[in-house]
């Protein structure tokens, strides 16, 4: 399958449950609203892709997998509705539209994230039933800890610490480790351990997406530049005036661009260490790679 | 036990395994202050006073059990530090301290509370081992449903939308209910279920919770009125100017002291239904109604 029949086939299942969970449970209609907005403004679906492509080499695309991909991407989405806030990033758009703040109200806002976040784990913690319950224990405690005060929000911090300075290779990849690498890393292990994958599997499976999270904000950063370059006419591989806190300001575009196939390269060895074949994971490793926006 | 031997017995415990939840792990030091300033200024801690009561009974006070105390105190201090945002009640100071906004900002109060938040169901998912996993998918739906838009949440957006204008003895009940009850009830289930209280027990401490809880409330709506009096000098049990969206408002001071007297006989009741002697919770409810502040 290439990414678009992957999408096709996912994406669907994904978010019919998705918002469902939102749905179908009784709650101030205001709150439901605020939740369902942002739940309903996804793109790709990036990580739960990535959930059940790891599930599905399994042989077991499940509900459980199902779920521990909805649990993702309401983490996911919580945590772009909080970064959107006047406090934080304080944007008013999100892919065109107005942010959950700009459209429902600051508190609205707050709450339909604190929301979100909490049901992940009510998600999470409801699926399968009994039988499930020592693989959700695990998938729940790293859950918490990819998304936490030692992930996620702890990276959220580190790079609000870091504005206004220049960082170090070590500081950035700190913060982007933590503040997108550990959710990718869970997406990715979350489904495996859902769908049954032995534990040497899971490790290989985490190195792997440590690895595929620092290639996704490398090339992020890559196509930062030359999209600016494509703009204001600045030929494309031009260091000048590169902000210094992202991988082609520290290493210039050809070492971000060379970095960037390094952890590449390494991603899809550890893919190889597998038991199973990986050609979902595999193909979406390449779509971050070859991705143009 | 009177409830200051109780405070003496469970608190210096839950505090002492509360702090050390977030001392013990590795995160930016600046959200581990923020963190750890809202915990240690916590009051009475009456919610993990339910938890470890609960379970006392059942012969088992745990490390289990305290580590539920210790969630549902997380949850609670979340909710303190988003409510008293400037977007949300805008409080400058708590319990005489400067609120967690005031003191760290509010992008690190805002990450805080949604640290303090996941930590929660961390710390829920790694209590006890693997023996413990069923009773804690268990716990962790609970809690989830009673923080989040179906509980607490749900409540705060009610509460919110219910603002500037009367509302009816139901609205403020489902306020009530959802923003404050839930997790008391939760406080208490919890502590029963990883003490492995029988099903049929669980059910009549739901029970009391939900009585308890409105009495917790009421008692609270008439410290506002009584304490108005000694302030102002007006009568007590004058109905004059109450705000309409309160017990007495609703009721007359009367009115509210026989409802509460009617849920505070109504939650002994369901007490007397378990298999056991649950002395220290209703040490808790008499404090509850008795206490002048």
């Amino acid at each position: 399958m290439n990414i678009e029949a992957m999408i096709e086939t996912y994406k669907p299942e994904v978010e019919k449950r998705l918002f469902s969970h939102v749905e179908s449970k009784a709650m101030p209609h205001a709150l439901q609203e605020a939740m369902l907005y942002s739940l309903k403004a996804g793109g790709k679906r990036v990580r739960p892709l990535l959930t059940m492509a790891a599930a599905d080499a399994y042989g077991r695309w499940t509900e459980e997998a199902l779920d521990v991909a909805c649990a993702v991407e309401m983490v996911h989405t919580y945590s772009l509705i909080h970064d959107d806030l006047p406090a934080m990033d304080d944007d008013d758009l999100r892919r065109g539209q107005p942010t959950n703040h700009k459209k429902f109200g600051e508190a609205h806002a707050i709450l339909a994230g604190d929301a979100l976040l909490t049901k992940s784990f009510q998600v999470l913690s409801q699926a399968g039933g009994p039988a499930a319950a020592a693989w959700k224990t695990e998938v729940t405690a790293l859950l918490a800890q990819a998304a936490g005060a030692e992930g996620m929000v702890g990276g959220q911090i580190a790079d609000i610490e870091g504005e206004n300075r220049s960082l170090s290779l070590e500081e950035l990849e700190y913060i982007h480790h933590h503040k997108t690498g550990e959710l990718l890393a869970f997406a990715v292990q979350g489904g495996a351990i859902a769908a049954g994958a032995p534990a040497q599997d899971v490790q290989h499976l985490r190195a792997f997406s440590k690895e595929i999270g620092l290639v996704f904000q490398i090339k992020d950063d890559i196509l930062d530049v030359e999209g600016d370059a494509d703009v204001i006419g600045k030929p494309v591989g031009s260091d000048d005036g590169l902000n210094k806190s992202t991988y082609p300001g520290l290493l210039g575009l050809e070492g971000a661009k060379e970095k960037m196939n390094y952890h590449y390269d390494r991603a899809l060895t550890e893919l190889a260490g597998t038991s199973v074949d990986h050609d979902g994971l595999k193909t979406i490793a390449s779509y971050i790679v070859e991705r143009d926006r």
